[in-house]
């Protein structure tokens, strides 16, 4: 059965991948360069398909930063050094429609393949409060792929499959350990520096942290960077 | 008041956008490089754009090609010679989610430049059958948009405008020639010749034919050939 995975070359997506990889899916794996200041993102991508053996890895371009609104596809700077635990409201980094943008493309990829299942790692809990990361967005895309679809008027039904969305991110974390995934080779920041070591300071990096340190877990991906 | 306006190089697009504005709205018109066969869709739609003297004109890439499924996306041949007026059922020229994708385009923008209003030109008589030209998949959309996104979740309702579904061909041509429009910059064809020169047999150069022979009108898009 093959399924739909939206891979960014974090570890959430990486880790709801091998999720539905565990769970006997075939995957599809779509990774988005979407004019992300954080293009190291797709490298990692590559990476993390590659460990998933998934069965395609299709990469698609789609120039958000024409479309601008957002502090990561623009040169606005990225927020910093916010307490993550206790910080509400939209940050800046919030990308207009990406998620939808995002499924709808993966909704399309899936009717090509015949594929009703889709999975994407958002995540409602250690998240950045992006709306479209909430339970009410999946359900409302879901909706929508109903009647947007002919497989959908045919009959299917799409799934959108979000096995993180209630997780805490050290839960995401000890998930993904006894899964056997090498975070090593994933990338969270928003903002890495031009050899793409990560800031440390925005959101993704706090949030990242927040997560390892909780699940008393050390964070492959400092050891992978010092051992190369 | 800002609008988005998808914006295809066809005749509804053009009209669609042409009420939008005699409605009062300021044009942001976006066009989908989507990889179709019927490229020359995009020269007509910078054409249009000028004609409409919008605000700005954003033309963005999307290889749906990568994605597939579709005639129009694919070395697959176009359906010729249809009886447009009887055909049912939903034909190979479906490009999977393509209006998903489109108006998620458009959503994207829309938030990013302040605009609360979408305009598309879909039709849901004189049409190809597609799903996602049918008002129950405008409604869909609007409920995701509502909570999608930032600009949603904080009070705004987007709205996503179809001036054109409940028309016949004949009625939208009607509109657009009381309009003033030069319907003669337009393309339709699904699969023009090299020269981009509708083949006159694919479902939307029949639709045309039919709309323009039943409004009455000669269509421009010949006489302005002839006069190149």
């Amino acid at each position: 059965m093959r399924a739909i995975v939206l891979l960014s070359g974090g570890l959430d997506s990486y880790t709801a991948a091998a999720i539905a990889k565990s769970q006997g899916f075939d995957l599809y794996a779509l990774t988005v360069a979407y004019g992300q200041r954080h293009a190291r993102e797709i490298e990692a991508a590559r990476a993390v398909a590659r460990r998933l053996n998934v069965e395609r890895h299709l990469e698609l371009a789609v120039d958000l930063r024409a479309i601008g609104g957002s502090a990561l596809t623009s040169d606005a700077e990225v927020p910093r050094d916010r307490d993550v635990a206790t910080a509400t409201g939209i940050p800046s980094t919030y990308v207009p429609a990406r998620n939808t943008i995002f499924l709808s493309l993966a909704l399309g990829w899936a009717e090509a393949v015949g594929a009703g299942d889709i999975v994407v790692g958002v995540n409602a809990l250690d998240y950045s409060g992006y709306p479209d990361c909430r339970p009410a967005f999946i359900r409302a895309f879901e909706a929508l792929a109903a009647v947007a679809t002919r497989a959908g008027v045919e009959g299917a039904r799409f799934r959108v499959h979000t096995p993180l969305i209630d997780l805490t991110k050290a839960d995401i974390i000890r998930r993904g350990v006894a899964l056997g995934l090498e975070y090593g080779v994933t990338h969270s920041c928003y903002d890495p520096d031009p050899s793409g070591a990560p800031c440390g300071r925005c959101d993704s990096c706090l949030l990242r942290a927040k997560g390892f340190a909780e699940a008393g877990v050390a964070d492959p991906l400092f050891a992978t960077r010092q051992a190369r």
